[in-house]
């Protein structure tokens, strides 16, 4: 059998961790930039692919969460992807408006960088990044 | 004070997990491609920063890792972000040879997708996945 005609249940290709969940690296599919990083559970995962929108597990808030319910700020799901050993998601999304809840277009808009020998940050502001910033090398 | 002139010591910033971890995405800093996730642990995020290659914190192996040690296909950081909450990186790297130990360019090579009502998988070939792949919508 050609493995790319192969069927099987998606839910159980996945290795939950402890908790149940896995995390889920969201890209915009146009930009291609990182928006954020979240975990879905296997409720998670089953609403996201019959809604075709983003559906979490908020550890924080220990409930379903549907990305973009409340803001407006939905994530329609382009596609999903999972990797090597099962146990980290892809999932490729149109994002409407800003990903953070920061009103950041992406959740990743504060960069480290290596000042002499020491680790240190440069904090930008949520709300003047953009994607082009985030294209910029060091 | 402008944020964007502060300095702050990094590992201070991360909200490190129960086990001292801290999930970091690997993306291609030039095809924008989502390579892999891996964690890290203070000692690896400081030996990434100082010497400019990724390191990890192996979770199956307890042991630090040097991405591409042993096989070549090491990995230039180009920035490094980190998210609102500071519980995920973002690394961004110039990428030697493929990411996966499959011998994929990504580990993200195999699809998900929605057929009827039941999750199921597209098992791709590792050996055949090309960046283009991934841009592909479904």
């Amino acid at each position: 059998m050609n493995p790319s005609e192969s069927n099987v249940p998606l839910a159980g290709q996945i290795a939950w961790n402890a908790d149940g969940l896995v995390p889920a690296v969201v890209q915009d599919a146009v930009s291609k930039e990182v928006l954020m990083l979240a975990y879905m559970n296997e409720e998670s995962l089953r609403l996201s692919l019959e809604s075709g929108q983003t559906w979490f597990w908020s550890r924080s808030r220990n409930e379903l969460w549907n990305k973009g319910a409340t803001s407006g700020h939905t994530q329609q799901i382009v596609s999903l992807h999972y990797d090597c050993d099962g146990d980290t998601l892809l999932v490729k999304v149109r994002q409407n408006g800003p990903a953070c809840h920061t009103g950041a277009y992406s959740c990743f808009y504060r960069e480290g960088s290596v000042s002499g020998d020491a680790l240190s940050s440069q904090v930008g502001d949520p709300q003047q990044a953009q994607p082009e910033d985030r294209f910029s090398p060091l």
